[in-house]
């Protein structure tokens, strides 16, 4: 039987775009299946009926939910480019890494770019706090993995791309400066040059012109 | 070099607790660490300085933080009783569910114990909805690992033990019962009687009183 592999998504979501990522880095040839999330489709509600979110990997008609979970049995399951490093430790710490990302800097960020004057600038400053111990992570490497983009960096697509979209269209200030994050500024500029992840950004104006039209004060479109 | 393996935690956390079921079945011997959480200790604060929190694991002097990404360590790094299954699949559905109880099950959990009259009421309702979403993921099985105990069963240690313990110190009604979950409190017996799991459960006693002593009817006491 041919492998049968299916993503249902949205093609602005960062979320979705890891797992192309992680599948390109595999080779995984996929059926991309685009959602419209103001009416989820019978399927999605089907295959993530917990969360009821994308992104849903199907891989021969069995569900997988959750984006880091998807790229963690994306690794297990093809050989290829590794995503995650073979040393139980240095796993462990892009484990954690992605974690911090997820659970820390994106509600942070989130907030960063949707809130107003003096909310936002509070909002600002923490975000800039956890960019800060990001930023002393990269510890003078091309990228959280090393020399090679690994699941701390495809985790971090927001933070190398979205977030600059995002505060144009909200017309904030840029957070990602030379002065503030040199070393997060270079990490951004080899990650969005990088074949694999040039070739699965949104097309920047497209996301400008979505997140322009979908300006909502305090929160901003939803994306699951 | 002899192996040197040092946990930094607290007796009644069940994030740490979760930590030690790990150890004790690859059988891994450990020097514990008692920390005071109103005054963390220079090497907590060295080890884990993102979060400063409590279980770390020290293993020949490289620290990890974050229960579960602790156990895959642990998982990953001695041999034993295997805690994730080996089929990729399987492992990304245990990190599917382990995912769902820390980030769903127990914030509703926890509210549910510590808030009063009507916030309660509403706290434990939704706090049901999720439990009936992890009942129905026993499937007949004695537990989440199967036959076995496995990763979401070590998660799952606050529902298993933790909560009875709570909605007494509170006096409120148990929510594990076996009208409304007959799979789950068939569970639980497994559980609690499991020898694994049972050596690590703090005395009941001895927490029943250290939460009544900590009764703050919103929040409760901090665990980490």
């Amino acid at each position: 039987m041919a492998e049968q592999v299916k993503l249902f998504g949205v093609w602005g979501s960062p979320f979705v775009r890891r797992v192309e990522i992680a599948l390109k880095m595999k080779g995984v040839e996929y059926e991309f299946i685009e959602e419209d999330l103001t009416n989820k489709s019978p399927l999605l509600l089907k295959y993530n009926p917990v969360h009821k979110k994308i992104p849903v990997l199907l891989h021969n008609g069995k569900p997988i939910c959750e984006s880091v979970v998807i790229i963690e049995y994306i690794d297990e399951t093809w050989k290829g480019t590794p995503i995650l490093p073979a040393d139980p430790y240095d796993r462990a710490m892009a484990r954690f890494w992605a974690k911090f990302i997820d659970e820390k800097c994106l509600p942070a960020l989130w907030k960063a770019c949707w809130s107003k004057d003096e909310e936002q600038e509070k909002a600002m400053e923490e975000a800039c706090e956890l960019l800060k111990t990001l930023e002393a992570q990269l510890k003078g490497n091309k990228f959280f993995g090393g020399d090679n983009i690994g699941l701390v960096d495809i985790v971090a697509n927001f933070i190398g791309f979205w977030v600059e979209v995002l505060l144009e269209a909200t017309g904030s200030t840029d957070l990602l400066t030379d002065e503030k994050f040199p070393m997060l500024c270079k990490w951004k500029h080899a990650y969005v040059n990088c074949p694999v992840i040039k070739e699965n950004l949104p097309p920047k104006e497209k996301l400008l012109a979505f997140f322009r039209a979908r300006q909502q004060p305090t929160s901003g479109p939803k994306y699951e």
